[in-house]
């Protein structure tokens, strides 16, 4: 199929200093756990998104010196001539499929912690990050001042020769150009701070440094946050947000806008639960058109609709589509749009997940809709392209049709099994997302600071993708409404059997703080007492007193408290935790859900475990002190305690294996939250790893994935003695 | 020197399996954030313990299979031929140094988040894990058993190719085997659960099969928690604890004894706040004295004196001291007990640093006392040898005696400079660290549960060590009672000048969390407002009613409303974070906090910042909802809320380089707190950086060290090529 012409402004080459986008779609910097530590991670992740049609992908943040060091974070780094050379591969990678590379050249202040490099780093004044814990600038007198701008000079040298198109002197997200910038973190008294003009000073002059040394060869970018959203301490939109633009417009080739800090930038990575698509346009998208720059400008919004794209350059807001979450979800969606094909855009559902592994610090990356982000170069995965399976042969049995049940079949089916049958045994496929996806939307009366509640629709976009995938999938056939029985199962005639039947919620309040039930709680014979699914899907009626218990300590508690509460309900809140809903600080979920419980006068109570229920009574305990006690009176108790899988079917076919034998199924799996259970972004990648694997030696263990590391050897000794041992005073290696 | 005759127990061999210990000194295992990834760290960071008279070092825990991963954390892998070549490096540089090189084989269960592998873990029971969010393990059937004791065996097979003598079937801190072993983990009802035989089969089992795989040449360990300290919900000393050790004596070389588990493993590496040396004294010292083994037996209790280790062996209590924090501390401790040198040990003051770098996960581990930790490679950083420096005929001032200005001057003295005088405002060297070690007793009426509340007395050994080394250095002259002006510093004589003058904290209420000062605080001019100096050294009265603001949100707030409780004033402890003295959860001293602080009857109040201070009242609002404003009528207010580099001196003479040339001043550093205030471990790397590289280009910008990473080169794209694009859908590098 060919494109709808109304996208084709979507394809229209854009100029950015010395070079040219082949279209709109750009891919801004953002995190993955690669940096330049991990060199195919990298140029692979990128390079996937260049095959799929982006006209230009970045790094994540770039440090520029040891002195901006995020460790435990993983940033990338271009400090020396290892880094150009692993960085060299992402550009040469892009470069293959016709992509510029960017990179984002970043020095942090204060935000970072130096925990490997053991440097200081430096600031504008001396306040402590308001995001780590206890990291204090130094003082940055005029001296050091040119030494980091200098950094800055040596880095985008550096880009240049790794092969960058485009380089970002980078001041969003509270960095340092930003500091100087904003009266938040700027408190001099010198010519670097006071006046407009004094604050902006350190960034226009490293702008026009770097210009000075790369700019005829490389597209000069800056990402800037228009609004810090901290009022008329920070930087606001109609005072220093414009101004900024306009003062330093002549530096720039391109603007990327953003709005927010670092310490909140959920804001800007709004997760979908309280920011729909392109919300940030209240902010970004004043510049463009009040007509306060000459330069293109990309943004941000989570935007997924190609229709929203178009309204978006039509309207003026950018010239380019930018996108960190919808690239990561689908790196083919310039693709797709190009071909006519939008119903297969696999559209990102703000879940947040992929933030959650950066905040976390260290891991890679992860994506709930796309199973293969991340694992392009260390297991080869190819999001789009997948080969016939060795044993395509073979007739394959999906029992259950949730997050893990679904992918397993679509990949099965994707790559050539003759025939894959997906049975479920409710009304529809989907599994707990079907019931989870109907909550946490405010009860609307009033809207939370900095965001709203819109709930967890857009996590339904799970189930939305994989029933058109699976519609078009002549291989595959899905029924639903069918139980099947053990016998059912190895009677179907399948050689292949994967069981994916997932888990529900614990009746007897067993938990992981005390491995054990709680005593008086049993929700299958007390109507008061209720489990998670009882209360979305409305199994029993709620008195007006409640309590939830949230041992999960991500989204379940928090969210029935929400609805609750929103209801007219009057909340309690207990978890063993240090705060309700920890999981969501990495999710960027927490503060707009806090200010939603507050507002809502949920009455939290953290460390807190409940040691018993009696009819109508809790009695908890402060885990830091199990003699303090605290007794409510409620109607009704909620039980967030533990999940339990759902793998009877699964024991009692692997428990006869004859059986098994005799009826000619010759493997059998389970996956997903039936073997343990765990988050979406999980279960989607446990069904996806086996169908990837069905043919290897034994699909039941994954398959080793190429580990980046450094390998010890005799020249490993060599550079130690070379580098360091002759003016060290360490002993030789024997 | 030769060794006092009462320590030459210590140096007596002891036969472990086919093995022998040159003498009783251990390293246990511990982390240090280098695993299989940093062959280099891991090989000089052990080695240089080696080198330093241990008989024995061992890997930190090291997973068995993909399916343990840690990650963020960094555990050491023995997953491949890989891993195998980069222990192997360890091996031989113990080897190098005639110790014996030992490796803890791990595998987590739900304590393993598999972040990196995405793996799931396998477990006893399906119960999520107390110490990560939401980790639960699959149910292992027999099938499952049986595979994971085959990756012990497997592992076990790749630990003696790559050399290690000593091998860890590893079970304490509530892994895989002491899973299948305690109750709290295991509600089996299979052969596997129920009875103590039944729970001990795994571990028994799995010790069987490592001995016939690899007994013959290596020594099996195993590391046992005696007790869990859950009293009957897990093992009890008395009931499952000796009863396991004898029931599996014939299956092991070597007990390594702990107590606890991992959720609260303060237990174990018992911070100094909270337990003294040999703290595990009554769990770990009833194994051998009651004949309940004839193995030989390590245990570990931070510690440090030649006598308490002479003792333990004569009790009986061990036969080989163990120790992780004290060896991190002092590599050299065995080689300067022999050599009759014992105030030249460097004594850990088990602040736990070390281990909150693995907490925090990814960062390489860090030591207050010995800043040479972690740095054996890739600095090239001997803990006890220096070279003269280049620039040794230069005189040296160093102005300001605290943790960085200490260290500075030790090793310029160690570094043979021609003269460094070492001068300091105060009474004497030791700066903050003499208040900050006056702090943190309790008030002596109760214990508080599991530990003693002794304080921060052992911090002071950072000075004690220091003033030692100070007095043996004939080329540094200390002289306290001096606060020189800028004047008297240029007027000095010294070429190098290096300014150390710590920081305070601030009067004005500047904090983080707003960037500015708090309405109403002035502690200059208000003697009912005070700042932590104030507070630790008596300078002002304290009245009854007192809050306490934590924005620091480590040791500082927690420990002043810890005293001012002990001696009876009523307080609130007010902080913006989640819970009070946030990082002590990665020193793990938190547990113990707050119970001390329940059992004292703090009222806090977390997610709560100042909004004003009038007099009598404080008003604070809740940092999620500003509108909920709360009110405190109290006779004192405490603002530990930042602190202030006192960098003015350092200023003044930056300022005049016209008149320090005229002095003949050629080089001016600012280190320490004086340049941006941090942890005493941060201060005493950078005083200890500084002057192992005051003969550098740039003294003043740390040199590159060694980054060990994979470096992109075509034969990486190959192994690429080899390993997967064969099989995969990716397109090759062009």
């Amino acid at each position: 199929m060919a494109r709808d012409p109304k996208y084709d402004i979507l394809f229209e080459p854009v100029k950015i200093g010395p070079k040219t986008l082949r279209n709109r779609f750009y891919q801004v910097p953002h995190c993955i756990g690669a940096g330049s530590e991990k060199p195919g991670f990298q140029a692979y992740h990128r390079g996937i998104k260049a095959e799929g049609g982006w006209a230009a992908c970045c790094t994540e943040y770039c440090s520029i010196s040891p002195e901006s060091d995020d460790t435990m974070r993983v940033s990338a780094r271009i400090w020396d001539e290892g880094d150009v050379q692993n960085l060299s591969a992402m550009c040469d990678r892009l470069h293959q499929f016709g992509a510029l590379a960017g990179i984002e050249l970043w020095y942090g202040g204060p935000h970072a912690p130096c925990m490997e490099t053991r440097d200081t780093p430096r600031g504008p004044s001396q306040i402590a990050s308001e995001f780590e814990a206890n990291i204090y600038p130094r003082y940055m007198d005029k001296d050091d001042i040119k030494l980091v701008q200098q950094y800055y000079v040596d880095a985008a040298l550096r880009a240049r020769e790794a092969g960058f198109d485009i380089i970002y002197v980078y001041g969003a997200h509270s960095y340092l150009p930003l500091q100087f910038l904003s009266p938040w973190a700027n408190k001099r008294t010198d010519e670097y701070g006071g006046s407009f003009e004094n604050r902006a000073r350190f960034w226009k002059e490293s702008l026009e440094k770097v210009r000075e040394a790369v700019g005829d060869d490389c597209a000069i970018a800056s990402r800037f946050a228009v609004d810090t959203l901290y009022g008329s301490s920070g930087v606001e939109l109609e005072k220093d947000g414009i101004r900024f633009v306009e003062y330093v417009d002549h530096l720039v080739d391109l603007w990327d806008l953003t709005v927010g800090d670092i310490a909140e930038w959920g804001q800007n990575a709004g997760p979908s639960r309280f920011f729909e698509e392109n919300h940030e346009k209240p902010y970004t998208g004043r510049i463009k058109p009040g007509n306060h720059t000459d330069k293109p400008v990309v943004g941000v919004g989570r935007i997924v609709s190609p229709d929203t794209m178009v309204a978006i350059i039509q309207s003026g807001q950018f010239d380019i589509i930018g996108a960190a979450r919808p690239s990561i979800a689908d790196p083919f969606l310039p693709k797709k749009i190009e071909e006519g094909r939008l119903d297969d855009i696999r559209e990102c559902i703000g879940c947040n997940q992929c933030i959650s592994r950066w905040e976390i610090g260290g891991p890679p990356m992860v994506c709930t809709q796309n199973a293969t982000a991340g694992e392009e170069y260390r297991r080869g995965w190819h999001p789009e392209r997948f080969h016939k399976a060795a044993n395509a042969d073979k007739g394959v049995l999906v029992v259950g049709a949730g997050p893990a049940g679904m992918e397993a079949a679509m990949i099965l089916g994707k790559r050539e099994m003759s025939a894959v049958h997906l049975v479920e045994a409710g009304p529809e496929i989907g599994g707990n997302v079907n019931w989870v996806s109907t909550l946490g939307h405010s009860d609307g009366k009033e809207n939370i600071f900095r965001g709203t509640a819109r709930g967890l629709g857009d996590w339904k976009r799970v189930v939305n993708y994989r029933q058109i995938q699976l519609d078009k999938l002549k291989n595959v056939e899905v029924h639903t409404n069918s139980r099947l029985t053990a016998e059912a199962v190895r009677e179907y005639g399948a050689e292949i059997v994967i069981v994916a039947t997932g888990c529900h919620w614990a009746t007897d309040g067993l938990n992981s703080v005390t491995h054990d039930t709680i005593p008086g709680v049993d929700t299958l014979t007390n109507d008061w007492q209720l489990t998670p699914e009882d209360v979305a899907l409305g199994r029993k009626p709620v008195g007006h007193r409640v309590l939830i218990l949230d041992n999960e300590a991500y989204f379940m508690g928090v969210t029935l408290a929400q609805k609750l509460a929103g209801e007219g309900h009057e909340v309690h809140l207990l978890t063993q935790r240090a705060s309700v809903g920890q999981y969501m600080d990495y999710t960027l979920e927490a503060p707009m859900m806090h200010r939603e419980l507050h507002r809502l006068h949920v009455d939290m109570h953290t460390d807190t475990h409940i040691e018993r229920v009696d009819p109508g009574v809790v009695t908890a305990y402060n885990v830091w002190d199990p003699s303090h006690k605290e007794r409510f009176e409620v109607d009704t108790v909620v039980l967030c305690s533990a999940r339990v899988s759902d793998d009877e079917l699964y024991r009692e076919l692997k428990a006869d294996q004859e059986a098994l034998q005799a009826n000619g199924v010759e493997s059998l799996y389970l996956i997903g939250d039936a073997a343990a259970p765990r988050m979406i972004v999980d279960c989607i990648f446990d069904g996806h790893r086996l169908a990837r694997e069905i043919d290897s030696p034994n699909p039941a263990v994954p398959l080793p994935f190429i580990r980046e590391r450094r390998l010890w050897s005799t020249s490993t000794h060599k550079e130690f003695d070379v580098q360091l041992l002759a003016k060290s005073d360490m002993a030789p290696m024997a």
